[in-house]
């Protein structure tokens, strides 16, 4: 079993961002899992998505089921093999789960940052990533990869650091949020501000957490996750607490409030657990910085045009039922790299259980990844 | 134009509901346009869907912009023409436009209902306006036609009252919701009763309105009712206030709570007008109607037998961006039918609206439901 080591890299100097503000005297946390070889060559950067961390991969010591969040995928001997390659789990800024966010204390002030933190952006999180690499002496990624707002950063690290990302795996992702994605957000977003326990972004002080919007925000978010298939052929229309799985064996309580059906009682249950450890103000940043995300929009909405810098070769994964992250979207990515003659593979998995695909152990989406790294990516060793 | 006039029909009898309660001492708001004929045979019912009232078709008089929520269907000279037709629309019971509600007083307690309102379920409504059909002399309805949850109701007319239906108009609508639409349902409804304003649904008598989470019901709900395309082209990324359509003309706010993409402020704005009119005990009661409507139920989940009691002939139509209410779950609604050997006419509109589209004026639906009504529905006058 591996045994993931969290670590902690302090950064003095202030980063500026896209917004024109600047951090300083933050902390990014990360695990690395395999060895760095002599070349520094064989360095895999992993970037996460909404709500994961550092912790890709492995358990803690004594902690059987603290598997890392991308587990299945990263280790010895699995696709992104450990025993071959380095690979570097960052949490990012602004995240809840180590690196500097808005729980920690403000520099300038000696207050907790709450909703002073500063919006950051995918670009920003990249630089930052950046600079995590510099302090670890490794100057050229093998590859960077990553899932949905993973793979936007996956996508602009190309974009930023073109001679330092030899190969790009970007996973169930797109070049920007539509309409309908940012709409999502938005709700979330809402249900948190309005939530009377917000007090702005900064109920820190006030000892409550936000937990009815984070309730809100998390039950929406897991709605858009799932398939509709796979969402039927869980929970359908099976009322909870039924005498046997036939629907029809106990009559409806005919209430409003009551739990009546088991989709109810599953997003009741991930709301209140999210609500207990999400962090509310990480939440509108992390949505926010996916809404920006956009690469195309420097170039008048011409993805072709704002790809034309990358120079690493590029492997593209969507799911066919992924309605957030739709197959279309992918595919508007793989056009753009071709148009700019870029080595492209790419492929879309049908697989049923929409967006959340990408974290679960589909075989031919693993074995595709593997035989990506084992035949595509030199190490040279 | 058609002046429409508003009117109530008081219930002293208890109404027998499908939970085992009973309401008594109720009112029904409803209007009528066009002319019952001396045979009494040319009746057609409009169902409501979650946001509407009795008020189908016309305009009250001085007031040119207050048209009837499908005043593009319905009136002299429309698809269903008031020359001909004589048209019945009624506000269903727990509604917030005029008949009993949830704001109304219990006439046991004398105190306001609130969240004591009676669960009603679309087999209640149709009794309750069988009953108002009584009470206006007619046995039998040339049709009952409604869309989304009003063909939710016209579905049961055929098998609550088989003999009283000559033709049943189902517009995009489906046989049950599936677990995706109770999902949406049931966030908006924990949006509302963890609102702090809801006063566990007494707030009335606290001087207070849950705005906050009728807010984000409403904005769940303009999510499913648009699809990805008209989103898309509607609002796309463009932002809020940008100098020009380009979207590049004005640079971020770099804020995570700033109105930033139109799509936000569309959201908002329809959230806001929302929690200024409607009940937030209507709307649960409205959502739990849907969630519950599930006539093959008592037949092992079979539709086919579900149905065999009809004996209406049926016009079904579905919208093909409509992901609330898809396709697929009319044809399956037509699939029962014509195993039953209804006589059933089916049209899947090619509209880019989404669920919306069945209130739109798309000239071939519009076109469809008039031949319909012109060729098929006999009034024997």
């Amino acid at each position: 079993m591996l045994i993931a080591h969290p670590q902690s890299m302090h950064f003095d100097a202030a980063l500026p961002l896209q917004s024109g503000a600047s951090i300083r005297d933050y902390h990014l946390s990360y695990e690395t899992y395999g060895t760095l070889n002599a070349a520094k060559s064989n360095a895999v950067l992993i970037c996460h998505a909404l709500n994961a961390s550092h912790h890709v991969a492995g358990v803690y010591e004594g902690q059987p089921k603290s598997e890392g969040w991308w587990d299945n995928m990263i280790g010895p001997g699995k696709p992104v093999d450990t025993n071959k390659f380095f690979v570097i789990g960052v949490n990012n800024l602004g995240s809840c789960f180590g690196s500097t966010g808005p729980m920690h204390t403000h520099p300038d002030t000696g207050q907790v940052y709450g909703a002073d933190f500063p919006v950051v952006t995918v670009e920003d999180w990249v630089n930052a990533q950046a600079r995590l690499l510099d302090a670890l002496g490794i100057d050229t990624l093998a590859a960077v990869m990553g899932g949905s707002l993973g793979g936007m950063q996956t996508l602009s690290w190309t974009l930023q650091y073109p001679q330092r990302v030899k190969h790009a795996v970007v996973v169930a992702s797109a070049p920007n949020l539509n309409a309908e994605n940012i709409a999502f957000n938005e709700v979330a977003r809402r249900a948190i501000v309005t939530d009377p326990d917000f007090h702005n972004g900064h109920f820190y002080a006030h000892g409550v957490v936000p937990k009815r919007g984070l309730r809100i925000a998390r039950m929406i978010g897991h709605i858009t996750y799932l398939s509709d298939d796979v969402m039927n052929d869980k929970f359908g229309r099976k009322l909870r607490d039924a005498v046997t799985s036939t629907q029809a064996e106990r009559d409806y309580k005919f209430s409003t409030q009551d739990v009546e059906f088991e989709i109810e009682s599953y997003l009741r249950y991930q709301g209140d657990k999210f609500s207990e450890y999400f962090d509310a103000n990480t939440y509108l940043l992390i949505t926010r910085a996916l809404d920006y995300f956009d690469p195309a929009r420097a170039h008048g909405g011409n993805l072709t045009r704002a790809l034309a810098h990358t120079q690493s070769k590029f492997l593209l994964v969507s799911f066919t039922t992924d309605w957030r992250f739709s197959p279309a979207r992918s595919r508007e990515i793989v056009k753009a790299l071709v148009d700019n003659r870029r080595e492209v593979s790419y492929a879309e998995i049908d697989a049923p259980h929409g967006h959340d695909a990408f974290l679960l152990d589909d075989p031919r989406y693993l074995a595709l990844v593997r035989s990506y790294f084992e035949s595509k990516i030199g190490v040279g060793l």
